[in-house]
């Protein structure tokens, strides 16, 4: 099947383009001495996660307990669940402690760790226990230099049931840089900030095993990661047009698109309408710092390379609107013309999709389906 | 079931305020005197759509063929696919007609007219047509005073094949009011430029049975309707922070939330991080052109009344971030406190479901599957 006939909106994710980004965050990883595990939250989906390790079910990141559950059903042993756990969930942590996943979980609460401690104490399991140390993003996370990161790691370093596998962050205001040099001072600030936890947590007494940072901006510029252990991007598999702006990554090296159709044309008004709206590319405003006229994506022909003059102006649920400059330009691509969208976030975009369409260039070669839900 | 007990993220239908809003509206067609063919896009779901028509499978919209064909096998007969159709999607659209279903289509241009007719005479099927008129939202349909629509309505006159069902239009435009008396004098355009555009076709010697018009906002204002025979309003069934900030409803109406959980607690910041991100309420930006403030939605307790001084300030993936005004107010919602948000766009968050939970009031009665994909 060729990607221009399947039935649109359609995913498809380049084969060629994936796994060039797969092998140069392993050979990142290799070249930084650093363990990779991946965040599989972009793609959710095994066939890629083994990709990520070259064939084999390594160390991933989860964002659901959903995934932890599929992941771990297809052989994945070694995963960490990074979002904070609702304390109503540990008894599906220590389910899946007992059922042979090595589950790591986040905390960066007393009262977190209380209810895991609890419920690991009643179920007779372990549970592994990373500290959220918030870096700068002002998301989740203990203050670096509070007391909270303290007394929290002492309160797991107390308990019988729970170990202190390690420290670890999330460079989310990497998000807000305009280039590879404001990127590079991030990733910086985000190792230095995790050197200076791990040194006063070890010596208040504290063991940290690990210290496992990572977002695919500052894991795409950082150049030294001494005193790290881990990385965990997630976004490199697929890559998008608001990594592109900020300079991770070159448009070229996108690898999701959204196959879209034109089904309304209207030259004189210098617009057209696709059926890939807000259901199809998610309602992420993309990268405006950089770009306030970026659109909800780069409109591309088939064969992927950028058309000039089209702007993806606004979606409805079902509708994209493009606007042409100058308006002559809609009239080359009559209704039924068949169109690729880079979105702005591909992880976003990934999730509104029950199955990928694997392509070898235009051709379609496979179909993968990712994990839903919770 | 309580809903404080549903794993979260959780989609809760209020039932009560479902059965209201749903009786609203019949009652209003039945005095303005049309047709009510909802739109159920919003919802997706047979048992919503039953009950929008008192319990049978009325006259329907719908947004995908995939919705179509769902409907179709629940038990729908007549239903408008109010998306202008790509023309490799013909042919599934001669099959649903095939198979029985009276499936009506938009048409805004010869081109589509053209793939429609030649599929529908090829497979020796009836198509019902739909001119489809822009009365200024500026996304699809034919301009009213242009050439296009009566060449198109001719055009579709001429075939043997398909059968002009009428004009219809939908005034997306109502989206940026500020206030009932904006959405009012939309509402009057969107019925007068229908009209018109009727008037102009009929001189012309053209047969227009059905003039169709709606959106909720003006739906929910519009107090005369002569000369238009149906409506087609979607999202007035669970309504949503949209709709309540421009006017179409009160926030004591909105039927849809997400429960959501306290993750995440930094008083002394006035944070809190919710488990329900992006992928559980989309990033709608919500009607920032009446409450630039307005964030992701609305914060309520689980009894669903709103709570004074958090707002849903950003979101990623799987995080809400809840900033507090004063920053106390977050230390009385420690980790684990289950709330209710009202998203700011409802069609799209319940999109991110494969489940309802219906409520009555606090507790959950029964579960519903919505349809998914195109």
């Amino acid at each position: 099947v060729h990607i221009g006939d399947l039935r649109t909106p359609a995913a498809v994710v380049d084969l060629a383009r994936l796994g060039a980004n797969l092998a140069g965050m392993r050979e990142r990883a290799a070249r930084l001495g650093v363990r990779l595990r991946p965040h599989v939250k972009t793609h959710k989906c095994v066939e890629i996660a083994r990709e990520q390790h070259g064939g084999r079910a390594g160390p991933i990141t989860v964002s659901t307990l959903a995934e932890a559950r599929a992941f771990a059903s297809a052989g994945f042993r070694d995963v960490t669940y990074a979002v904070p756990l609702a304390p109503g969930r540990c008894a599906e942590v220590a389910s899946l402690g007992r059922a042979g996943l090595d589950l790591g979980v986040l905390v960066d609460h007393p009262d977190a760790v209380d209810a895991l401690d609890a419920t690991a104490r009643a179920e007779g399991v372990r549970v592994r226990v990373w500290l959220k140390v918030d870096c700068g993003g002002n998301r989740c996370g203990v203050d670096p230099e509070g007391p909270v990161g303290p007394g929290v790691a002492a309160r797991v370093a107390r308990s019988g049931f729970l170990e202190l596998a390690g420290i670890l962050t999330h460079a989310g205001h990497a998000y807000h840089c305009r280039d590879r040099s404001e990127i590079a001072a991030v990733a910086r600030q985000e190792r230095d900030v995790m050197l200076a936890v791990a040194d006063r947590l070890r010596r208040a007494g504290i063991v940290v095993p690990e210290v496992s940072v990572g977002s695919t901006p500052t894991m795409s510029v950082v150049d030294d990661l001494t005193g790290v252990t881990e990385i965990r991007p997630g976004n490199y598999v697929f890559l998008d047009a608001f990594q592109a702006a900020i300079g991770s990554c070159r448009a070229a090296e996108c690898a999701f698109t959204v196959v879209a159709t034109v089904v309304g044309s209207y030259p004189e008004a210098g617009r057209l309408v696709l059926d890939a709206g807000a259901l199809a590319l998610s309602k992420d405003p993309g990268p405006t710092h950089v770009d306030p006229d970026c659109g909800f994506g780069r409109v591309c022909g088939l064969d992927g390379e950028a058309l000039e003059g089209l702007r993806l102006a606004s979606l409805s649920q079902e509708h994209g609107i493009v606007l042409a400059t100058p308006a002559g330009v809609a009239a080359g691509l009559p209704i039924g013309t068949r169109l690729r969208i880079v979105p702005n976030h591909s992880c976003l975009a990934a999730a509104c999709f029950d199955r990928y369409h694997v392509a070898d260039g235009e051709r379609v070669v496979d179909e993968w389906r990712p994990v839903r839900g919770w």
